[in-house]
């Protein structure tokens, strides 16, 4: 598997959410995944939806959660930026045990492709 | 040539659109392309302008169309979004002619850096 | 260090601001930066805090400005657009003091994680 390190920069502080500061990665393979996008009714399912098929495209590369470099995400209302950080402080230390978040950057953007989805996760991991 | 497979996810159905869910990439070079913008009156002709950009880009590195390993790309209007999607039905068909399109993440946002711009696309390719 | 090769498409003519068409990159190690933020009364302020704080993302690395090899930058305002201009006219060149100023892509969003913050930065760096 690449060499990858997850970590904080000191002179940054403590990042405010489930993420760090940077991932460095010795890798000879990256797989590049389009936005995910999930139906379902209300954030929170949607986000599980979205993160589950994140999980289903690392898996089809013999991938898992400690292999991703750099998320994305856009969310459609502002409103729901409390529950993702709730989703994160909720799911995330059972994805990553080892406490080592990747990278994200969070965007409140106009619109996903259909009206209906609320957030669109873009992630890049390395085999 | 990097080693590029271009591929769907079982488990996440078949893709809405020309797009694939991933891109599995052995490689030690990789192009990054800054976000284009092209003039032009109406969509069709600035979506064939930004692709005609990418494509120069590509060209300059002695790449092509089968090198991309991912796109971005970002819309003012939602309104755009079936023409960007008639856009690619008729013309990733001839770009892309094994039919493996490149993951894409489609964003609608505010604006792009001048008014009159419809569609930006940021461009990953692998030498 | 990564070769890293930034350049511009003739093709495309002259980029309108401070970067460039393209980054060739051989690496076999890259740095992914979380989209940074910085607080700070006024652009001006908060854009340099930003670039400070990429900076400090990049020395954690041993790594320095000469490594980005793609910017992906957010507003919140279109009215920052020449303010962020400037910037770059201001501080780029030192810098960049070859003149190779990364890729960038130029995105006006609507709100970022916190309603005060006026720009988001994301980097990837080649080590």
């Amino acid at each position: 598997m690449a060499d990858i390190k997850v970590g904080n920069v000191e002179a940054l502080g403590k990042p405010l959410g489930q993420y760090s500061h940077v991932t460095r990665v010795k890798a000879g393979e990256f797989l590049f995944i389009a936005g995910m996008l999930a139906p379902g009714e209300g954030f929170d399912a949607q986000c599980s939806g979205v993160f589950a098929q994140i999980a289903e495209a690392l898996k089809s590369a013999g991938a898992g959660w400690q292999n991703v470099v750099q998320f994305t995400t856009y969310l459609v209302h502002s409103q729901d930026i409390p529950k993702f950080m709730q989703w994160r402080l909720r799911e995330f230390p059972r994805m990553f045990p080892d406490g080592r978040y990747p990278p994200n950057t969070l965007l409140i953007v106009d619109r996903l492709v259909q009206e209906h989805f609320l957030l669109e996760v873009q992630t890049v991991a390395a085999l």
